[in-house]
């Protein structure tokens, strides 16, 4: 039997049958960057386009206009390079989970959604810059602007730029947030204390990221690469380089 | 005439043409949690089920199979609360980044995504918690998990258990990585040293997080209510209650 010929075969087409296509063979697929969570564009997949994505482990959609899978990065070698794949609870919406090579949008935004229902409302000229951010990478963008706005020397007086001028400032506040978070524990503090320190170290250190041109995206990366391992073993494979 | 007596109604109007609708009058709607980053839900939405979403900030689908508008919490109270809507490149594929009042998912998950591809390979039982996490959020679980599995006496060694078993290590830890992110600002190191610092400053630091029963999310949540006013207002609001 041909099945018993390709013994791989029978598991990945069990799995297709075990999601629920639409009445034209579709389901929706979801790219999200696996480290910072950005939705990074949104397509369909048929069979064969979700099959090529677990082979290939490039993400793969089905064309509804031209009625052909295409491999995201095919023609702008930015491909979204799978690190796992979700079906949701009804079998008919997939997450790709992934790490793009580059900006995935066609326009050369880093993501498809750059496009806020309040600038339509404004009629405002959408910029691809302004990104649907999640809570950190809105702190972040607020910090770079900020750094942006100390060149041309006007906006208003912020903490965050006077962090940015003064490296002993910034510094000494890392050190000072750090011992208060640590002092909620030691001092057996109310968890929502916990939370304000934690926010504090955070804040305080991603203006110092900022300051030394590292994106919390670079941040996250070490942090993936680094706990498929266990501490322990990964700590002793830095120990010739660490101080 | 009509539309001078209802003035709002002419935007929201002409957003809505502006949508590319599909055969159907549908469009993809995702929700995202506006804080993790987390996809909770995927539905469909037709006009309807946009301009409700836009007028009463909580995220509402079109069911494709009941042919009806319906409000994510209408029967469960957890309603997803917009913070933001974003409509993609191609505008038929709709963001609403939210916070979601408790579980969005009908099984009680957290999200809709708990199966991965790979669990269905394996042919093993969904896990309802194995959701679809992003870096910050998968190092979360592993933490919990090695807290769990201090409990339970089995598991490897790592390096997280010494830390969750030994306070005075795990601060000592801290403010050691806190000073060690600062000095590659002051001596000037590289900036993937930088990277490597923050790396274990908010990995050390979430220890803390899960000692003090804290969840990241709750950090976001503080941020997020902080920085939409600037710092230095924000500090003198905070000024009487701090050290």
């Amino acid at each position: 039997m041909a099945i018993s010929s390709l013994p791989c075969i029978q598991p990945v087409d069990t799995l297709l049958d075990s999601i629920k296509w639409d009445d034209k063979g579709l389901a929706v697929a979801i790219a999200q960057n696996v480290d910072t969570g950005a939705i990074l564009m949104q397509g369909f997949v048929n069979r064969d386009a979700l099959a090529t994505t677990i082979t290939s482990r490039k993400a793969t959609f089905f064309s509804r206009s031209r009625a052909t899978l295409w491999t995201k990065g095919e023609t702008s070698n930015n491909f979204i390079n799978i690190y796992d794949i979700f079906v949701d609870c009804d079998r008919d919406s997939i997450i790709y989970l992934g790490k793009p090579d580059g900006p995935t949008c066609h326009t050369g935004s880093e993501t498809c959604y750059f496009t806020s229902i309040g600038d339509l409302f404004k009629e405002q000229e959408v910029e691809e810059t302004n990104l649907a951010l999640t809570t950190l990478y809105s702190l972040e963008a607020t910090i770079s602007k900020r750094e942006l706005e100390l060149a041309g020397k006007h906006g208003k007086p912020s903490w965050t730029k006077r962090l940015l001028l003064d490296e002993n400032l910034l510094c000494s506040k890392i050190r000072e947030e750090a011992d208060e978070l640590c002092r909620t524990l030691e001092e057996k503090e109310d968890s929502s204390c916990t939370a304000s320190e934690m926010a504090d170290v955070i804040y305080h250190a991603m203006v110092l990221l900022r300051r030394k041109d590292v994106k919390i995206e670079n941040v996250l990366e070490v942090l993936r690469r680094r706990f498929s391992q266990s501490g322990i073993e990964e700590k002793q494979s830095r120990a010739s380089t660490e101080s």
